[in-house]
């Protein structure tokens, strides 16, 4: 790829040669002949060694080969797509596959080793199922689907187009709903099912479950870490980012376009409206609404008054001294009268 | 199954009509033709769709269907459980599964494909093996348990009966334990085992280790979620409850019908006795003692405790600014007497 | 192994009969006849029923026989290692597994059941990789390598030798990480690798991320517990330990001989110094720099300082009291003035 056409790919305005030859995309501190990296601090002047630098549309820089951009990261992102595009595994159905005679294998699939399908499911065209990866029963995969190694889907869960599942997750597990009896707990109805929309992305050994009766969602675009928990019933927005060990629990919802920190803890039905942002290791009750904004803490609250409540904490030494201070002042007084 | 059999089957009341034909459970405000559904409160005068509803005997609806219940959530449980029984899979033994000539297997086995049985181990009758689901040498499976794929138990171990193992779940790995040495660190054995009591469920990608020296115990009728961490020679009284990500550290040892939340972590040796229940995220330090009653926060304290402590501190502002208030104060007093 | 052979093993010095028959290791309270335990406080005088013991250099215990050793547990360890080695599984291919024609496999492997190597893969002399271990393309495997069941280590990762990854674990995943465009989130490319230098252990269903360009590494005789996230780029040191569902974010570096609590949460970009000890559930925010010493709370702060912190907090109803007090007294102060 050529210079002049990454400057192309990204709407880019190029200086210096457009002729260059790149071949990978690289960190700006280690990258080399044939590099291209990027910077998104004007004032970062690096004198890099890439054969090709996107860099903001302020940059002052003005030696090598340069390429203003809006947005350096998101142009690195989207030369990174071309230069290193997913692995390409050929159209495949390995033997050793164990697929349901009445389930239906769409065009251009590759099906690894010990893969299972079972009865009815729908595996759509472009699809990749790495070895040990598994659907039971009545599962849809949309188009261009990505299992990773060991995935499961369980019976009747839906997947959408382009959805990517990293080794070892688990969609559509039973939930985790029981009601105490006399001396036992009775299992509580879990028949619903999942549904993941297009272009999901969810992390290795990451569960979601499948609703009790309805169904647990994850909307479009959404992407979620390794290890979190996605209890029964959740409802997950568009364009959610959902970072590593966070839990939620049942029935919460999260609306689009939210940000969640990693080892976050949110009882069941709650709600994070559109545009929240919750930082990490935090703790949202049963219940709660959390409004747009940057929330922290367990329980959760507003950035600014945690920070607020940090400091405050901090300098409890110092109160206490001040109310001893206080209190002599205060003897002095009482003394200095009656003297 | 009619309204009479139901009415029969949860020991209700039943008014309205007794022949109705009811074909799944479902959330009231989702049901519809066929449908049973249950609401618990009273005041809940809904207006269902639902074919047949199971009430508290306190409910002064009248219109329909109703079936009076002292507990209907309950009631709706075990309905439930009829209607919409475990999935039954045949009698099988699945080509492709590799199971050791000195392993005995029960009656109505299940054994799906990729399966693995090791040497000398038992599976006991009517037991399900899912897709992948690995069992090693010396491992005994009581009557009836389900492993769901990918599961995997260690050497030696022992499962009771009716044991629901979810998706990834991996039993009697090697504990967490090393000793320092000079310049490394030297394992500490891990050759003790695990032992599961009949009617424990265990959620996708729950971890629990084997004893170092000793065993590892869950007991009876306990149900623990998705992502938990058991560690070596914890002891699991039964119907205790965790809730998902929660991890126990090492010879902790957790008493009879205790219910913990999501995200707590309690170190190793402490003991949490028989009816506690402990809030999500809360924090047990090693060696503690946790009584009965409910209990919240790191370091874990008894509810009304941490509330009082969490009113206090958002409180702090203001008792900042009254102790600012009390030293002006005393500034005028110190004045007006010199003056 | 006769006691005397044990003393020799551990450099220890021998009271009592040197002809006694050794067969296990043993819990002190449980050991009996063949056993040898330890103790490591001199004045825990216990009559154990243990055929030996392992017993601290200023031990006061005369009966029986004693080996006087510096460290009880560490030689205990040791002398474990011997009685009960790994087990040991015969070189063998399994028919069933699944491994490229340009894949290297060393000497004395052994290859369990419907395990996958990929293409350019090398298996290292004395590895084993247990029924449903995978791995990808270009992976190396040092010699004595130990893959538990469902291991997955994907394509262009490096283990050194020695090192042992229990079940479910999976190495080189996709980092997470995404840049914002208009409408969606953009991946970020993740093309780097891991390194897992020799010795290393890492418990069950941890994940460890390859790097977004670089690579994520983790160093000599390092040992991580289950349910652990690793993210992309972290940089683990030499001898550092980490107990479960511990959270690492993207180009944390972590340097040697650190020891780090379970479900601690750490930021990215963060760095715990050398000889830092980091305790359970504690967070660390981006870009802190954690000191030697012992460290704990959210945020991270010295032991003794979250100590005092937690007793100021406790004393916060105290110290309103005592606000209030001295509110009344200025009060009857002011009024006596008037009067």
């Amino acid at each position: 790829m050529k210079t002049r056409e990454i400057a192309e790919l990204v709407g880019g305005d190029l200086s210096g040669d457009p002729k260059v030859e790149i071949v990978r995309v690289a960190d700006i501190a280690t990258a080399g002949d044939g590099d291209v990296a990027f910077y998104e601090k004007m004032d970062e002047g690096f004198s890099s060694n890439a054969s090709c630098l996107l860099v903001p549309q302020d940059s002052s820089a003005s030696n090598g080969t340069l390429i203003k951009v809006e947005n350096p990261k998101l142009a690195f992102a989207r030369v990174a797509a071309f230069l290193h595009p997913q692995k390409h595994r050929l159209t495949e159905i390995h033997p050793t596959a164990v697929i349901s005679d009445s389930a239906k294998i769409g065009q251009d699939v590759f099906i690894g080793a010990f893969v299972c399908v079972g009865d009815s499911s729908v595996i759509g065209d472009g699809c990749q199922m790495r070895a040990g990866a598994k659907v039971g029963d009545n599962v849809t995969l949309g188009k261009n689907c990505l299992l990773h190694p060991n995935v499961f889907v369980e019976d009747g869960c839906t997947l959408g187009s382009s959805v990517i599942l990293h080794t070892g997750v688990v969609i559509g597990a039973d939930g985790f709903g029981y009601v105490r009896g006399e001396n036992e707990y009775v299992k509580f109805p879990q028949i619903g099912t999942v549904v993941i929309e297009d272009n999901v992305e969810i992390g290795s050994n990451t569960c979601v479950d499948r609703g009790a009766l309805g169904e647990t969602r994850i909307g479009e675009g959404t992407k979620i870490d390794n290890l979190v928990q996605i209890a029964h019933n959740v409802q997950i927005g568009k364009r959610v980012v959902i970072a590593a060990q966070t839990g939620i629990s049942g029935s919460t919802v999260i609306e689009d376009d939210c940000v969640i920190g990693g080892q976050v803890g949110m009882g069941d039905h709650a709600r994070v409206q559109s545009g929240a942002v919750i930082g990490s290791q935090a703790g949202v009750l049963p219940g709660k609404i959390v409004r747009r904004g940057v929330w922290w803490g367990t329980p959760v609250q507003p950035l600014d008054e945690y920070k607020r409540q940090n400091a405050h904490m901090k300098s409890l030494s110092r109160l206490k001294d001040e109310v001893r201070r206080l209190a002599s002042l205060i003897e002095r007084i009482k003394k200095d009268r009656k003297s």
